[in-house]
């Protein structure tokens, strides 16, 4: 595009930060954003600027929490309401909210914040892993799950974390690979497929 | 998702109004926002609420432009820059720039603002059409080209203007419609086809 008005191209280059929004879709927000009533667009502002203030990750899980919430006592690490037996880690807080959302796991969560990545400046002390053995140390934690992505980077750090937690005696486990849920073998990889088999089980 | 924070809940709901964003990219922008540091939050909040103050359309052509520009005059107006002698009628101010950007179009443009959608609310005298035609008597056009979407509104909107324009001693043309540049005929819907073959031309 071109002679659009400089503050547009300004909105346009913010919101292509967005993960996901490329040339064409900022365009799209850009205008969209333009067409909403100033009433909306100031709410909208307030919603950026609330969310960016009132939410912190819980110092114990990682876990994010509204300020007025986490100042009596976090949730996720409540042991009245999860099971302590369990303890899960997770890159993002994000994949927090997903778990729950499954209804599958009531254990505790641990959120490293990232993946181990050097190429992106991202190395094991990043993972504070110091913190992580001081909570395993006072809970009475039997199983540790590893659910990070099936990437490069997903894949590295598990290995790092079960070299590193290996010497406690917990058991250590890590999430299944194989076909998604209603995916056709038409549409599946060779990796995947090739997962699919090696974790096979008897029907 | 389930206990996420009251302010990430509302942040979600706002950026769930962007066209084409559904519940799970509004909740990835979300995250993704958070994880921002609070002064690329400060300008992003600064660019969204410059381009709202700053951006006025043209009284003219209804063109966007930055206020400053348009005190001294809208460039899509200015007949030393531009060749009156065609029209290019279009809904929206995005598609100027799509235009501008195609480089094959060097004339004056008029934009509508809406398409004729009785079940939205928009009826011809949202069209503003007395702007258009005053706008057309003080102008020296042969041609006017009529640029708005092929669905049902704009299709209604076109015939509409046609039968709105016929009185005056001018061409009035629309964009030709058939076969998407690049595309595969395995790929093209049967109206499009059948639109490509009445309007084929002389090889």
């Amino acid at each position: 595009m071109s002679r659009e008005p400089l503050s547009l191209l300004s909105l346009i280059a913010h919101l292509k930060k967005l993960p996901g929004v490329g040339k064409k879709s900022a365009e799209r927000f850009a205008f969209h954003l333009l067409s909403w009533p100033q009433e909306e667009i100031k709410q909208f502002i307030t919603g950026i600027e609330t969310a960016k203030t009132n939410i912190v990750p819980c110092q114990e899980c990682g876990c994010l929490l509204d300020k007025e919430v986490l100042e009596s006592s976090c949730h996720f690490c409540d042991p009245n309401k999860r099971d302590t037996k369990s303890l899960c880690i997770l890159a993002t807080p994000k994949e927090v909210y997903q778990f729950e959302e499954s209804c599958s796991y009531h254990g505790l969560y641990h959120v490293l914040g990232t993946l181990l990545s050097p190429l992106n400046g991202c190395h094991p002390a990043d993972l504070h892993l110091d913190k992580l053995l001081k909570r395993l140390q006072s809970l009475p934690v039997e199983e540790i799950i590893i659910a990070l992505d099936s990437t490069i980077e997903g894949d590295a750090t598990s290995l790092y974390l079960k070299q590193e937690l290996s010497a406690l005696n917990v058991r250590i486990s890590r999430l299944a690979f194989g076909l998604p849920m209603g995916s056709s073998l038409d549409y599946v990889d060779g990796g995947t497929l090739s997962k699919a088999l090696s974790g096979r089980q008897l029907f």
